[in-house]
């Protein structure tokens, strides 16, 4: 089979193919015949040098994947062979054959191409998880969310909106802020304007819930238009890691702030994320309440060009990269 | 009766006494005949100027008092003349009778003297408050608090004890860590030594709860003193409300920063706070897991004492006025 890889960190063009044996499937794994795998941010920087791989994990690309199982270790797993699923994964993903914990592994939901599933994992995990344990919107809660366009943001948009939230985004373009409407929001603002926290301010003055991705120059413009009891939840460093924090703020509004990487989280929380998924989500997706915004496919074999994509910050939503031929392989 | 008043922001020497009338209390209200009143941080601030009472709440002095039930507006308070009571209240509680709503009176607990209970209302609703509702501190969990021997800290570390937790606080000398031992801590560690925070780290590297009163110059420290899913509380800022954040630590152990203020709190939830310390820390003074540690007592002619007291920093545990002579009351 064939897999992306690099021998070095460097930009899109250490990337290349390679020829490697098909894995076999230990004891509770499934090999999967890839479809699609998503491009991540976390990809971007694991390339560059900058976001090793944790120990333990894979050391090539690729953290979330879709296709059709291929072999099964054992009776026990609860997947048939040409079954369609997706995974988020520890690494891997950007190859034709993958091995994955089955309990791992989510079913398509109905009506979804088995392509497209690839944007769900890493999306719906990161934002089920910050937006609504971490953070607990609640559905009369007003929610915002930085780079509505992006992947994360397009779906944090259609989840909190379907919840029940009041849901804000800010992006850089009229492009990506149709594509925010288009998924739920109510509000879209563009940070390109220098006073982007007053209009929001004007508007929706008092936020429950804020999902960042910006953190440094973005800390203190947040905590202003965070509500009495309102959480801030940092999920990238985009503008830098540090900024002065004012703590008297949060005593008098009860502020909470708080951030988290799905990457270091444990195997079985990650289970536990993906039966919430199947539960929780995918009836969103099957009632048309959600899908998946994709922005780009790439046959695999132009993985510089769908890394670039996500460098240019052009995309809107999701780039994936495509393994296989849904149709041939199902 | 007599009451303290302050014409003008300044030192303890703004503080005198003042003959003003018995006030009758309103529908739903209690008059109270003060025997004990709590003296806290925040009245050294209003008195110095520095902390405004929140709009519609008293602007004297003193957030926290026991005594008797003198007279009731109605039968519906529940309340009968004679009872022995404790409430926290929105300021006025240094004088000899107090009107409070029959909603925020607390019985007293059994075996503790009525004077002593005046100790209670503040700290058990801080601590409460946010170490147990706010950061969920569980059984297992290890807690710490800075200024371990102050009144808020002995109640935490009683309090964290009590729940089932490891406790470890911070002091200034011995005389305060012994207190801090006597109330539980199973740690002490001494803030006077400029290396406390790796002293701390070396023995306890995963602390999951940080109630903290310095902030500034403490918050980074605290940051790597957490374990993952750590949670810092903020209650006060002794050494300055801005100090920078490294939201890349936030984020890799998933920590929480949050804080809170009481007096801004909502009336219901303060009647909130005043069921569940009956309910569930008022046994634990029965059972003599914990004794609320009054510093020293002072006749209310010598609240300019009791202040320069707080303010030297010198105390361990509370320091009370007292208006009246409980057995004379009784």
């Amino acid at each position: 089979m064939k897999q992306v890889v690099f021998d070095a960190p460097g930009g899109p063009e250490v990337l290349s193919l390679r020829e490697v044996p098909i894995p076999d499937p230990k004891p509770g794994e499934v090999l999967v015949r890839v479809v699609g795998a998503g491009v991540n941010r976390p990809d971007i920087l694991q390339r560059s040098g900058l976001y090793p791989p944790p120990p333990g994990a894979s050391p090539h690309l690729g953290l979330e994947v879709s296709g059709y199982v291929e072999q099964v270790s054992d009776a026990s797993s609860g997947f048939k062979v040409g079954q369609a699923v997706c995974a988020l994964v520890s690494g891997g993903g950007y190859a034709e054959y993958l091995c994955i914990p089955a309990q791992q592994l989510m079913r398509v939901p109905k009506g979804l191409s088995v392509l497209h599933a690839a944007a769900l994992p890493e999306t719906c995990m990161t934002v089920w998880s910050n937006v609504f344990e971490r953070c607990a919107l609640a559905p009369h809660e007003t929610f915002l969310v930085h780079a509505g366009a992006s992947s994360i943001g397009l779906t944090a948009i259609a989840m909190a909106k379907a919840h029940g939230a009041t849901v804000a985004a800010t992006v850089s373009n009229q492009e990506k802020a149709l594509a925010c409407v288009q998924a739920g929001a109510d509000h879209v603002f563009f940070y390109t304007e220098s006073d982007w926290a007053q209009k929001i301010a004007v508007d929706l003055p008092n936020i429950d819930v804020i999902l960042d991705f910006v953190a440094g120059s973005n800390l203190d413009k947040n905590l202003n238009l965070l509500a009495v009891e309102g959480r801030l939840c940092i999920i990238a460093q985009l503008s830098g890691r540090v900024a002065e924090l004012d703590m008297g703020k949060l005593m008098m509004r009860r502020l909470t702030v708080t951030g988290s990487t799905l990457r270091a989280r444990s195997a079985a929380y990650k289970v536990h994320l993906s039966l919430v998924l199947q539960e929780r989500v995918w009836p969103l997706v099957e009632a048309g309440l959600f899908t998946p915004c994709v922005h780009q496919v790439f046959p695999f074999e132009q993985v510089r060009q769908a890394h670039e994509v996500l460098e240019s910050r052009a995309n809107i939503g999701k780039v994936l990269l495509s393994f296989a031929d849904e149709k041939e392989c199902s």
